[in-house]
């Protein structure tokens, strides 16, 4: 049988996982695909920690160069996560004649143009179905059973964190802080959480969503990013009143002929199967022109979920190793229809609106006059009662208003006396 | 450019939606691919009526052979339905060398095993992605996505037009008839629906579904198989007071060292994701051993969604081509700790019963102590007011009892004389 050596820079959680599978089922995957898949080298700092999973010590490395100079490495798997030295190992790795897999999303929605060509000038791969969602084949999905589709629009809640956080949120009303802090507590959150709760992880990922299935790559300052940490236990429990849940969705949607590329806490209709998402989970949600509207659901973290993404794309690469055939990473054609992307000051999205005014007479019409001046249309309003304090909430839907629009007129709305907290407004999709 | 030529062979529905995509997406997908794919014939009975695609009359033709024995022609796309002549043509396609696609569900799961042998005997493959979900890339997904994976069940909304009507008949109250006639109208069920609604259609797509994750080729009769023609608005209603949905679920299932396999109307909390599912919808969820719990979810039928997964089929095989390499069909394994599949009378499950007695004192003493004679116990019970007739609805939910007890217990309480009509039990998942 066909032997393939591989190379795992990175022996951490997700590379401890993914050795553990290659070595628990490597006769299962044999049988399955007719390749013995070797692990020849391990390349970490720390070699000497102890990982759920046996190596043989003589396979241990703390030299990259090990790995990336064996010749007999066919596929070389980065796990390492960060930006350097992890490009320049995968850019060697290519120079060498290897093929790439790897889960690193930072380094992707960076560097993603660079590695791409040279994977391309090299006549090799670099697979990464693990970046995105966990063990959900998202990935491959788009590329391989949705090949033939043009895309309208994706919805991924694919940060764990600030699902779980947010869920809570709705469940028990608690405030983001003490979600945050359970999350930390039960292992969902890092320590240092700012990657996730301020979207940032979350633009990542949609950098590659929207490669694969609009062809165009996008950076990070094409993406609007807002996270999640000024939500309010107030706004999740007017949107839960409302019928809607609050979502941090990444979102690629085409309008006309241009891209809208944006990350933040989003107003979801409960009667939309992504508003039933809850907890660490992740979807994404795809709508497409033939295949129509599906979702892909799943664990969006975790070491064997992850692992088990990585493991899918050393098979691939077996096969194509094996026939001596590379299907080009860079197969995404750009839709041409797409002419540009979009500035956030050109989005046009409903809005959920939530003022903190004081209880006097006419603040209604100050409110709504000056929304009216700027062209922007109130779908439902309600003004609560006022709380222990003299303010009282008045909480809006608005129609589809231009964001410039919207910004101008709350500017001037919470220069009012009467409006004692900066307003809140939560964007409403679907 | 390398040039693939294809036969199809059934130019209906999905025939000429797999026609009007490869012709429209000619140059997208050859960017894609590298490989042009050519039309070369097209096979049908009927080939002069119109259809929104049109080809060249050249390539039409009535008589199968000339697909089958034009050594031009590398794929061989099977789109009639049936299952004669269609095994004939797929056999006599293999033997010529060519590789197939098809969406024949109802073959597959009757003659896999000789089809999948003569393929693999030959070197060539089957692909069948459009057979179950339509554009939903499940097959890829357990195949190749979650390769290293070992499953421990699915259970899948894998019949549009049964899920249409229950969803209906939850919406609005309707009774089972007027349901089926709605989907009829909108075109969401056949004239002669018995194929759906009798549950045989889910039980061809767990069929396979069954084999791409246990690696077992199980036949019809190894199927527990009931529809969902018997199903009341009362038991919908019951359903939704209790906090749950009724689906017609395929449920493949790992129970220790056994596999239980069967198709049957089924009570599912609301909070299972499963039961977001609405309309004319499929999903499947599947439940990894390394991947965790995932979803799959997508419209279950429709000319371009089916015809979408014939042409990733298609360029998968592409693919195979262009390397000279086919990944066997027959890549599932076997799971070996699996010794047997169950019989229904083994099954264990949860239940849902509704009775219908006479409002007489000591008719809920005598119902319940036949059940525990069998060793039945009540979740909760509900007896609700009777109606304008004498009758009284008593509703129970049972805990995992055996089917064969249960079975037992009520054919003696609908013996009964305060019983006025046969009990439903309807079981109870997740």
């Amino acid at each position: 049988m066909r032997k393939v050596n591989i190379g795992i820079i990175g022996f951490g959680n997700v590379g401890s996982g993914t050795a553990k599978i290659l070595l628990s089922r490597k006769s299962f995957l044999a049988q399955k695909i007719g390749v013995e898949i070797n692990i020849k080298k391990v390349c970490d700092k720390d070699i000497t920690s102890k990982r759920n999973v046996s190596l043989d010590k003589s396979i241990l490395t703390r030299d990259a160069s090990a790995i990336l100079n064996d010749p007999q490495i066919d596929i070389v798997v980065e796990l390492m996560g960060g930006v350097h030295p992890a490009k320049e190992f995968i850019l060697e790795a290519l120079k060498k004649g290897k093929n790439v897999v790897t889960a690193n999303k930072a380094l992707l929605s960076e560097c993603a143009q660079q590695l791409f060509r040279e994977a391309n000038d090299r006549g090799r791969n670099i697979y990464f179905e693990a970046s995105v969602g966990a063990g959900i084949p998202i990935i491959k999905s788009l590329r391989e059973g949705l090949v033939a589709n043009k895309f309208n629009a994706i919805f991924g809640i694919v940060n764990g964190t600030c699902n779980y956080i947010l869920s809570q949120m709705s469940a028990t009303h608690c405030s983001f802080s003490q979600a945050l802090n359970e999350a930390k507590a039960k292992g969902f959150a890092e320590s240092n959480p700012t990657l996730d709760i301020d979207g940032l992880d979350a633009a990542h990922k949609l950098i590659l969503l929207t490669y694969l299935a609009f062809g165009k790559l996008v950076t990070l300052k094409d993406v609007f990013v807002e996270g999640i940490s000024h939500i309010s236990s107030a706004d999740v429990n007017y949107a839960q009143e409302l019928g809607y849940q609050i979502k941090l969705l990444a979102i690629a949607k085409k309008e006309s002929d241009e891209l809208e590329v944006r990350v933040h806490p989003t107003f979801l209709p409960n009667n939309h199967l992504l508003s039933s998402v809850g907890g660490v989970f992740n979807a994404i949600y795809v709508s497409s022109d033939l295949a129509g509207d599906l979702m892909f659901y799943g664990p969006g973290a975790g070491q064997l979920s992850a692992a088990s993404a990585v493991v899918s794309d050393i098979v691939d690469l077996t096969q194509d190793i094996k026939a001596g055939l590379f299907r080009p990473t860079l197969n995404s054609v750009e839709d041409t229809l797409l002419k540009r992307v979009r500035k956030i000051d050109e989005f046009e999205s409903r809005y959920y609106i939530r003022f903190s005014a004081l209880d006097k007479p006419g603040v209604l019409a100050k409110i709504s006059g000056i929304l009216a001046k700027f062209g922007i249309s109130i779908a439902s309003v309600t003004q609560k009662e006022k709380q222990k304090t003299q303010i009282v909430p008045i909480v809006m839907l608005i129609h589809e208003t231009k964001e410039k629009d919207l910004h101008q007129a709350l500017s001037i709305i919470d220069r009012l006396a009467e409006i004692k907290e900066k307003s809140v407004a939560i964007r409403v999709e679907v």
